[in-house]
């Protein structure tokens, strides 16, 4: 077991380990709104020459793009002073009042401990927070009718090449319904319903918001720092540059250790997609890991600190009671959440009801002052195919419902967790129970995965089960690294884990129909017909790897306008043949064969 | 571009690049049927050690096994002269007569060419084929009620773990209907129906036989040397035990290059999978690449070639007629199938209906002699998410149909080839389209592909959409690797791809509540509970990837015996916390939280 890190300085070339390079024939541009401007990136591709030597140009593809001002050379870096802000205007909201200090006792205490004056970055802006008695989320903003700056960001981030988009398959998306065009008063009403969530922090204003809900894009996240070990602060934010930098939407923050409250103070201030926490996580730790010993103020303590930071959404294992433990007696893998476990044994210690559940009022209150958003934690999910669809999981939903309906009471936007393993034919159960349970808040499930033999290639049993699920209607798939069961992911893990949850999301996006959503696949397959190599590249996932994969055989750099491939060499080429039939079939009419 | 590989000679140590070592704790069983004796994988377990130093026993878990005599290390094997003949009956079947000489001018040319000593296999066995107005295929004396060895074997092979599982999932089955027990006479009835194929060339005595149907467990196929390119016969040899060890159910022969007819030869002696080709790819050859030189004698004389080899099935593009080809000029990708694009090149050079279609019945009378199973191959699959489900493909299918039925009426075993491009929500169609045009006839397909975005991890794409489609009904699928689209899968690339298949298909077995086929999650999932480490990497799809992933992290060998793993650490740890859960909730009543 590696040590936690404890060194108490972080190392001034911080940036040197952090990829900045845009991707091949990439640059960012910008969308410019009223109020705001949101980034994209442009795949600048090749014309097509065609067999008489004709050239067409192909137009640029526009991406959605998650990898903030990293990817923009234009924009000068200084990670101790974090990223520019986006959000200037929270400052100005007449809801918003500056504190004069942390509301918590721990961040007081860090903040008095000249021994981490090294960890400490140069920015100096202290917290905001609701004034008594008002909301800041955006939630409430948006059922009293009003469209935020983050509402035409998202509308504009998401809708950015519906209009461009040629005929599609029309898709099946299970009562999902997104329009052709998605306005600044359609996100406002989806939020409003409670259908959709823009995780934003008025703590977190370097955040580029995105939205989470079914008739969105379906996103992804990845999480960091997931062990008690191993990484320094400059470890966890190049990690998370690099997941964003493949296509997170979300980052989820599990660091452990002794400086967990710096090194997320590193990760927000350089972090422009929203950052998920679990503060029962930080909690355990200030109590040195002694479930029984967790106390509700304790936990309220970590909640300010963490919002304060600016932490955008919380996962709350508030769903699971006392009474749903006897149920998973006779599973054959138990409880496998770690944070379902710690509440399991404390209402077990003290044979009470959970604390997260008897103060979730207060606990929303928290929420609201901020904004963070509610992702209520499925404690209970199936760690076995054999414990799939159980009686623990779906009694600990029906609580999960019953506290979305409260947190919407306090106007705190919310998500819900679900699925774990999950064979394919029991997947559609847990959407359609979660729509009904939960009044169509978003879903945000980990994989699932479809069966358990395959330690080892966990992302692949996981992606199955995650592009069915975003299919049927999940809003966001926390990704799952081939290192899943087995150990800690390293970068390459990363990009594999996220790489193949984004083709999943796109899969799910595809099926569902979403207005656009094929045209990169068309591009795409528009360049390898014509035999475009490097467009087919530029515009894959990972162009890295396709690059990579495609030199191995054929390293030359002329095979790379060649009009044939490795596969099957120059004469038998069977996308150069369908050329020359499609020129002769021209003399023939078209008919049907029956 | 490497050069083809025209040496003349074997390397003797060839054997020496041949993995033979058993999987970790893993040995060789044999069940003992009236006829047969039919090889799986038994893996030994330890104990389950609980909080109180209780010890009880695990049962070994018994796996079906693809790899042959490779991994019995009782089996003495020299490749120059093959494996052990398994299936001896067959020579002794009076509806067969052994040949004096090949009736294929191109082997006998071969044959006689002394330069090619070298390349030789010292194996003297002359073709066996059905006498004149007799029929050797398995549908033949299933139709008159007769069970074969070959049904007694695949009865065993399917069977042997349905009696000793536990309570599983109900699945759902979409019309299949696998019984709880597989009998001999069950196997003969599907084969009859036409609804399974049993692809055993009588030529063929190596084969462990092997069932594709619905109704049986989903089958994986690997291609092997799909390239004009690179590897010597050592190559091909190894490339095929390697793929066979990972648990590829059948092989397809895609080589092509001078000494394609040797390299299939010692692929064939050595192989105890079925073995399928296309032989147009080597007809082609024969004529130099130019499609529009082929004839139906030069095919014809390909296929006896190959059948008197042994190969087992033949792609076979009979389905892309002539008046099928215009549909495909307004496609996106056109025409992506090798043999579909070589075939529509004939048929548009010279204006007249595909050959393979005119000489179907020629091609039947070939097939019947010497049990070679239709693989009717889909030349119109398409190339791009854009191009699926289109009338091109959907008219082919049709004709794949109506040539099902007249295959069948030679008693010819046949299944059907199919998708390729797909998204998730237009799969489906395929499935129940084929099932309804092609009689219940399997279906194999490749993929299909439910995104063309991601080069580079096509075999994720495809291995989503194949366990779905194997789900449905698919019987067999056939793989793809990481380097589809991009380079010639190396020996990684095809673990991997065999991997992912082999996962999606389980994933469909499991949706599909196949009898059995949830006891190894079940096994591995309490093997991971029980924190039996070993247990837990020996029972998975690659052990080998499983422990080197947790040793990447946890090196030591005592963290393969600790009560925690790397992602949580020993405080953390939800496994370890749900231990003492269970122990303390034996004292709470069981009760419904709600």
């Amino acid at each position: 077991m590696a040590k936690p890190h404890t060194k108490l300085s972080v190392d001034p070339s911080i940036l040197a380990g952090i990829t900045r390079e845009p991707f091949p024939r990439s640059r960012k541009v910008y969308l410019e709104g009223p109020r705001v401007r949101v980034p994209l990136r442009e795949v600048t591709l090749s014309p097509t020459r065609d067999a008489d030597g004709r050239v067409t140009h192909n137009e640029p593809v526009r991406l959605y793009d998650t990898s903030g001002p990293f990817t923009d050379p234009a924009v000068a870096l200084e990670l101790r002073r974090g990223l520019p802000v986006v959000r200037a205007w929270t400052a100005e909201r007449a809801e918003l009042e500056r504190l004069a200090e942390s509301g918590s006792a721990y961040t007081k205490a860090r903040l008095a401990d000249p021994r981490l004056a090294a960890l400490r970055l140069h920015v100096d802006r202290a917290p905001l927070r609701a004034k008594r008695g008002h909301t800041a989320s955006q939630l409430h903003f948006a059922r009293r009718g009003e469209i935020t700056p983050e509402m035409e960001f998202v509308a504009l981030r998401e809708n950015h090449r519906l209009q461009s988009a040629r005929a599609q398959h029309p898709g099946e998306a299970f009562g999902a319904s997104t329009p052709n065009e998605i306005t600044p008063e359609f996100v406002r009403d989806e939020v409003a319903r409670g259908r959709a969530i823009i995780p934003a922090n008025v703590n977190h204003p370097e955040l580029e918001p995105m939205i989470i809900g079914r008739n969105f894009l379906v996103k992804v996240n990845a999480n960091l720092g997931n062990s008690a070990v191993t990484s320094s602060i400059e470890e966890e934010v190049e990690k998370m540059v690099w997941a964003i930098r493949w296509g997170a939407d979300t980052v989820m923050d599990l660091s452990t250790g002794p400086n967990i409250h710096e090194t997320r103070e590193w990760i927000l201030r350089n972090c422009p997609v929203p950052v998920g926490t679990v503060p029962l996580y930080q909690a355990l730790e200030k109590v040195g890991g002694e479930a029984e010993a967790l106390t509700w103020e304790l936990y309220r303590d970590t909640l300010v600190e963490q919002a304060e930071q600016g932490v955008d959404y919380f996962t709350v294992h508030a769903g699971l009671r006392l009474a749903h433990v006897p149920l998973t007696a006779t599973r054959l893998t138990g409880i496998v959440s770690r944070g379902g476990s710690v509440m399991a044994r404390w209402c077990l210690a003290h044979r009470r009801e959970s604390f997260l559940y008897t103060h979730f009022d207060e606990l929303c209150e928290i929420m609201k002052a901020h904004d963070v958003s509610f992702s209520l934690g499925d404690g209970l999910r199936p760690g076995s195919v054999a414990d799939a669809n159980d009686a623990a999981q779906f009694a600990e939903l029906e609580t999960l419902g019953e506290l979305t309906k409260r947190a919407w009471a306090h106007d705190v936007q919310t998500m819900v967790e679900g699925p774990g393993h999950v064979p394919m034919h029991l997947i559609r159960e847990n959407m359609t129970r979660q729509l009904s349970a939960c009044g169509e808040a978003p879903f945000y499930t980990l994989g699932p995965l479809t069966t358990d033999i395959a330690p080892g290639y966990d992302h692949i049993t996981s992606g199955i089960g995650a592009a069915m699920i975003g299919w049927f209607g999940t809003a966001m798939l926390c990704y799952v690294t081939p290192k899943e069961h087995l150990g800690l992911p390293d970068r390459e893990d990363v990009r594999v884990g996220v790489v193949t949850y984004k083709l999943a999301a796109h899969a799910a996006d595809l099926a569902k129909g979403h207005p656009g959503a094929q045209a990169r696949d068309d591009a795409l397959s528009k360049a390898r017909f014509e035999f475009r190599w490097e467009d087919q590249f530029n515009l894959s996932l990972d162009p890295t790897r396709a690059r990579a994969f495609h030199d191995a055989t054929l390293p030359a750099e002329g095979a790379k306008s060649a009009h044939f491939c490795s596969m099957c060499g120059p004469k038998f080429c069977s996308m150069h043949l369908t050329g020359e039939v499609r020129a002769l079939s021209d003399e023939l009419p078209t008919a049907d064969a029956r």
